[in-house]
């Protein structure tokens, strides 16, 4: 850890623990969210938010809020796309790395037996597996584990225990929230990633996102595709071309205009096309896939110790109505 | 009840009860929302909205909230008419069908004597008098009943005993909300229909809202009229120009290709012209007007299960500003 | 006080009363606010929300909920800026002349020594110094009072106990919340003035503010300054060339037709110029400038009574980018 990041730990934030009285209220809304708690031979608890249980737009904002651990405020408002009245996804939060980094960022690719899913949430803190967390300096050591699989599938049994194992926990102190992206809830939590592919960016380009004291961000709510694989492109494209993401920092100027103008997707080369167009010539291999496109079409940074303001990028609607099958 | 709309039952809700629990939140904030408990000799609870009392923008949003039985979420957001700041109303809902058809539809006319209101609110699901709630197979058994009065005037003794009868419940259990269209938050309820008049329209036209799972909506907030009339032509001209809904529905993309161009009020041949000149040239007869037009301006609907997304319509700024005064 | 305004003591609102509420509640939440309680020898309570402490988005909520004595509703909302995603800050209100005038106008200049700060918040009512408290018939008699300071320093105990002098209150029951305008608690506190610029400048221009039964305003939420000269700036841009206004009224229209055109920012002959070249070419002398600069850049006045609606000025994206340093 470096001492730029040492106020990351200042708050003690025990992201886990604050998330678990997430779920303890999601239990308490069970048929009101359309979520259902999965019957099977095996320990933990698993909450199906659009496996088999239909979801809902509340369900997918309360899947979003786990997904950050709590730390972000998340809400549907209307708003327009290319003229079309378009509703959007808007996320706001004061711990933009401890929300966004620590607990969002579905950096855990959960591969047991069969069974595959992209994790994140607050486990990912517990798991202490990937290199960010080293880098910030942050892990948890947990008493349980709250975590967000975007999956087609379940859960198996085999799988909670291998996530319990990593996170160092009791397997049945593991709470799974699970969603196929091409469900409702499933597709609301992965449009709700406008700041976190903003931090994710930063964070590559070498950016210290410990400067990141606050943001907020939108993204247009996608089409729940009929498939995962439709789903990510669709999910994909509303940050890529429809993201909107402002930022406030700390520390110098020349940072943000010598890193700032990577930040946006439009800084790679390979923007411009609907995602899903991207990933098929990539083979469908992610790794394939230049990894400076993954950010918010537009991003606008306030620097709060200098005022000064700066703009990158901006949305591209004639992309999203072709993705979304509005031509 | 036909079996594709067997999912309207399954949550039970009982929406008189859940209503009453707003009505004694409204209770304890009268003197907030601008709201009189109306002193007379009658049985049951009557508060005025907008009769006598000012109202509020807050007895506005609580208003409309007890209109959708506590199943919409309702909040005013800043937006644009025509390149004017000009706020709209924001209706989100995870239960459609029973927000709006069951309870915020304005379907039941309370004609009592010299007495006369657009009866709205649960108590049409315990009265089951219109044909909807046969079509839908949904009625209630209450013990107590919520209705809102879309009327110039406060309900007599009569009209609440002849509303308490047609519910089957003691008139004593009878709570009524009531607010002029011509009033802040008369105006605030009509106007909260965006996604009611949206729904009501793709009944009429046989298509299957039980494929509904959720709902958002926005409409420009329009003046308090001056009089009722006046009041109805602007909040009809708000959803009829400025409404923009998006629907989540499950089911096959034939249908709602075949249905969608029919569902904005521009698939009515008397589109085009306020409000209260096609009622005039009605001679004040909703009747005599084409049930089609009662719809919102725009429309997006997102089939979860094909990933398809449908738009049709589009608002129109000039018909509004010459509705509202402003050319 | 006139009889028109009778109505503004109805509801006898003890502001500082119901502030202490939110006080109480921001001591709850300190470390999520990022405000710090500050540890010095005198009397009061004094809570940092920018001096020294960092601050965040939602201590400039809690900030400016404070200055509004609790009667508005503030929120973040997705905006844009001539084209570029930008955030608005959204302030609603049933109380508007309580809310913004007997509350949140930063009437109170105190200068106490060494110390300066523009002294808001519902301590004003207590300390009855101000003309318009004369003007509209309102002050209260306070057991402890609530303050919120823009000022770059903390406040003295010599300048805590002047202000409790000023109110009849006891130096120890004073509550005084500071943040400098270059801060990201105090930068917000000032966008949330839309609807108070409005207000104070109807008053100003002999308008009845009696009659204002409801508001809501928006104004983009302009770059953190450098330094608080700058920060006034920037803030008062926001207002002056992005502030929309919404105003429910009673009353004639022949007042609001004739005072309405000078009501906009617009109707000042020296507007057009960020504001900081202004106040430059003013000496830095707030009094040498045309008074009738400072009021929102839009305003839409909706007459409850009448159903007009008049709207007078407009929105002006280049110069806010211009001053934002976006050109």
């Amino acid at each position: 850890m470096n001492d730029d990041d040492s106020d990351l730990l200042e708050s003690d934030p025990i992201l886990n623990d604050s998330t678990w009285d997430l779920v303890h209220q999601i239990l308490g809304s069970l048929d009101e969210l359309r979520v259902e708690p999965v019957d099977y031979d095996g320990p933990g608890l698993i909450l199906d938010f659009g496996v088999d249980a239909p979801g809902s737009l509340a369900a997918g904002l309360a899947l979003a809020e786990v997904c950050t651990a709590g730390l972000a405020d998340i809400s549907i408002v209307p708003g327009e796309m290319g003229g079309l009245g378009w509703p959007q996804l808007f996320v706001q939060s004061d711990d933009p790395v401890e929300a966004c980094l620590f607990s969002q960022y579905a950096g855990w690719q959960i591969a047991v037996g069969e069974y595959f899913a992209m994790g994140s949430g607050p486990m990912r803190a517990a798991a202490n597996k990937e290199e960010l967390f080293e880098k910030l300096g942050y892990n948890e050591e947990a008493f349980g584990v709250v975590g967000v699989l975007e999956s087609g599938q379940l859960p198996t049994a085999e799988a909670v225990e291998e996530i319990a194992s990593s996170c160092n926990v009791d397997p049945d102190q593991v709470a799974l929230l699970v969603a196929p992206t091409a469900s409702i809830a499933g597709n609301m939590q992965v449009i709700a990633r406008s700041v976190e592919t903003s931090l994710h960016k930063l964070l590559e380009l070498g950016f210290d996102v410990g400067r990141i004291e606050s943001a907020c961000g939108s993204a247009p709510i996608s089409p729940v595709a009929k498939d995962d694989l439709t789903g990510i492109g669709l999910t994909n494209d509303a940050i890529l071309y429809g993201g909107r993401v402002t930022l406030w920092v700390n520390g110098d100027d020349d940072s943000i205009r010598e890193i700032g103008p990577e930040v946006p997707s439009s800084a790679s080369p390979i923007y411009g096309k609907p995602f899903l167009e991207i990933f098929e010539a990539a083979d469908r291999d992610f790794y394939k896939i230049d990894p400076n496109l993954f950010s918010p079409a537009e991003i606008l940074i306030h620097n709060v110790q200098t005022g000064s303001a700066f703009h990158f990028g901006g949305i591209d609607h004639s992309v999203l109505k072709k993705s979304f099958g509005l031509e």
